[in-house]
């Protein structure tokens, strides 16, 4: 099966970023995780990008904060999928995250999930995956039937506790 | 080889959507166009998207302004990789669709791009085909390419036409 | 009597949206409470939204965060009005819940509350049932008088404690 | 039947609000328009306000721009329903309108539509009067399925004229 | 000397509010407190405003949150300058009071402060009064200089301790 | 009378402050017209306003856009009123001259009005002025009341036009 | 002397950037113009800036809207001082390009100017530059001093013209 | 060598600014720090300003919060490469100072780092007086080698400890 490659920009994405982990665990995708900075290391983040097909990697994941510059960086190298997660940090809300990951320009798309999203990150590498994949497709579409049945369950007991009628 | 979806919630979007039609082409993926509401067809919308993998469909580009839910009720439908356009309306300058179609709860991701970034739709979409598909993969290469010798002409045209040395 | 429907869409919500419930109990308004997520029961969100009317609801009370579509998710499956409260989450302060839950497209209202004003959107259910129903309207007026009372009371004592003249 | 009251802050909101004019003009609701505005007639808003539900009004319209107190002080006087236009002027792109109509303190709720959403507006109105008169609500519901075969028909169109497989 | 009067939305703006009632002792300006809501007490608010200027007020400070409409209703019933502070409230980080204080229609001006800025509304009221007050002018100059010269002896330690040259 | 200084930053700002011109001469309020630059003719506009007060004036009204800081420059050399027009500029709407202009620190407040609202600041001018001039304030009270019946005839004329009863 | 580079990330940002042009030939700074783009030609701009010193250049302006990541990536390869320039582009006001370009993370700094600023990227250069070249830093004062002259030559004529006293 | 001055416009901005302190030590780089205001104590911030250049400046740092002047005026008075750091306050998330410290007219550059940005403000004056300087120019590259093995160090205990392949 093909590999997912998550990149984030600072050690100090980790709380954010360690999300995706558990997703990718649950559905017994192989992944690498690295810390490559768009601005600090960016050879590295090169030589590995351009590698990253050849090496078996079939998604990369890329996360960073403020100017977040990574996951472009990395589209610009790769014609692999890339999928970007805006990492809140301190100023601004994540307004500076989301905007320098989302508006790519034509040529270099970057598929862009919430603020923080990085389990929604995870889950989609594994829908990208899936395209080809049987097996995963059908574990995706066994967890949303699970979590489907976790919320009506959470919705037969908040109803029954709370109506007034 | 799989089909393209794409989706605009109101024919009004034709103008921003239609610049994705050109790249399929270019790339020669197939692909299908719809105009389905998540407000005004949602029973439409459901049904197609529902059927959508086993029609062939390998992923869907879902269109929409203001609070576009567009692509987010297609990908609670289905586990396609769903990416959402964001599309400028007359108020508030695009913030308001790009808010509502890339800050998805956990569990059903969109891959969002630019805010009227059709294009990119397109090439996002073929990158997830070329995953599983060597062909595609070489072609996105060399539009890759392509692309950077174009840039890199004009860079040499305007070096010697606007420096002063 | 008619009854309002409260769906939030998530049981987090529930800090926000129960504020919704005491306002409801003082006017002795019968009302139901349900977990539905627009995009992970999309099924059951739709078969309640439905059937809502026939079952007795007059008004249909929506809360959700982030990319907030169950209001308008709500919205397009009935033509009872729907009321929309944006819930603040932990990025972006609640702009992205905003903007998804107001600006939807003609044909399909939502009638939007202020972020996290669950009190609100309870008293406005309740005025759209008074319409109808003449206890209710005086109800709402002797709580209107009330809190002109509770207010002139507070402005007394500030006047008296901490002007300088 | 109860009337609509629509108010507008300035004459020059008239080409914003008049779309609300059609759409009660096709469901046969009758409506009253006026021009008050809360910061230039306060008395004149006041006491229509006051006098509206006796004089026979079931739901009032509140359109304004900038800071838009018109429906806050509107639904200060009142206890009918109120919904509010945020009107976009060349400054700030709506934002301020937005946020001074919908942001309202818990006590007094101004349904809020989106920025210059003036058909919704209407179409609440609908919804509102509706719950009590069930020829209304009828109307409703075959104005959606007019709607929804409306865009039935420009998908099919559509689709056979851009699709490419 | 003419007084000023302070009115705030809600007892709830008091942590703010009460910063201004500092500066006007310090001035020796008299003053008076109120609570008044520009919603839930409209009438008292207006009523105390229309008589303002003959019982022997020269300014008004208005403090209120989210749609904050205080300053604006209370400027329509007086021709006296009215003072605006927008107050932070929990959510959208005090944008929606400082839109809806500041941007007021031609004819009904609001003179806005900072977000919070209640000590700042202070000085403005003691600096309109000192148009016409001699005194009140030299003990804002005698402030000026002060306030300078705290500063000035603050740049000669941190100077002294941090500089390395 | 005393007179109002009213400053630009640019040339170009003529066409927004323009406004302010016209209303002052309804009033037969004295004023002044500069081009300062905080930025690029600090010293002139030191210099004006340091003597502002002896020479006569009474307020001073300052007009910029983008970081707007002349506004808060003159109030740093002044004790007087320091009213601020924020001027709207090609690029974020205005954004950056209204927070440029009415975010000052405590000790120097800036009035601040509306993006591009020189009518405004030339009536808020007026008010300060007419805090010790019974002639002024009781042409701003008829004033107020003309407007009030211009916006009267407009209604009568509007009701009778549009309303469906 | 040391000469300036300036990168635009598409030929499209010419009739922003070139503004800088102009302002450079009055200094008589040389400059070289280039057209790279951080995602379609990553490898070349690499490459030019990383020998930039050493082929004599003293300050690169780097131009660029959207996820404006061009000045970030520029930054990453020199450690010659980087000026930004955020070009608004079609949605969102500029505020993506102004956001990518000045939240950079520490250790690589941008020096960012105004959206759509070329002409202070200009300046700012001359400044870098003249900290160690006498003759530069006299035209800057010069400059200064003509600018401040033209200023007061209009505030002349304006205030002639306007005043009304 | 030159010296860089550090100006902040209130001690409270200690805590953000001293992050300055530590880059420079690191460079060796002498530097001199100052509290001014642009509002309170402008006449003393115009005056070392004005003298920088000849005792031995070769950049200003200028740090601000709010409406945040003191980089702009500092830079009106000096041709010295003056650098802006917008400081975060208790409101509107810092977005108040970063606009107003980079929409600088033209004429007078600021080089703005990011909101809170101390550290990299030190760095870019470093770079600033490293065009000249090649000691400082071997120390920032010798700086960026350790940044850059730190990362990869991180790198790859992270890639170690976290991959599942």
């Amino acid at each position: 099966m093909k590999k997912v490659a998550i990149i984030m920009g600072s050690d100090s994405d980790m709380p954010v970023v360690s999300k995706a982990f558990g997703k990718l665990d649950e559905y017994g995708v192989p992944y690498e995780v690295h810390v490559f900075s768009a601005h600090r290391t960016p050879a590295e983040a090169k030589e590995f990008t351009e590698k990253a097909e050849e090496n078996g990697f079939g998604v990369i994941i890329a996360a960073a904060g403020m100017a977040a510059h990574l996951a472009g960086a990395i589209a610009a190298n790769t014609t692999l999928p890339v999928i970007g997660i805006p990492v809140k940090s301190d100023t601004l809300g994540g307004m500076d995250a989301l905007l320098s990951t989302v508006q790519m320009p034509t040529g270099i798309p970057v598929a862009t999930v919430a603020v923080n999203g990085a389990g929604n990150a995870a889950i989609l590498a594994v829908q990208i995956l899936a395209v080809s994949d049987k097996d995963l497709s059908d574990k995706l579409k066994a967890d949303r039937k699970a979590n489907r049945e976790k919320i009506l369950a959470k919705n037969e007991k908040i109803t029954a506790e709370y109506s007034r009628i």
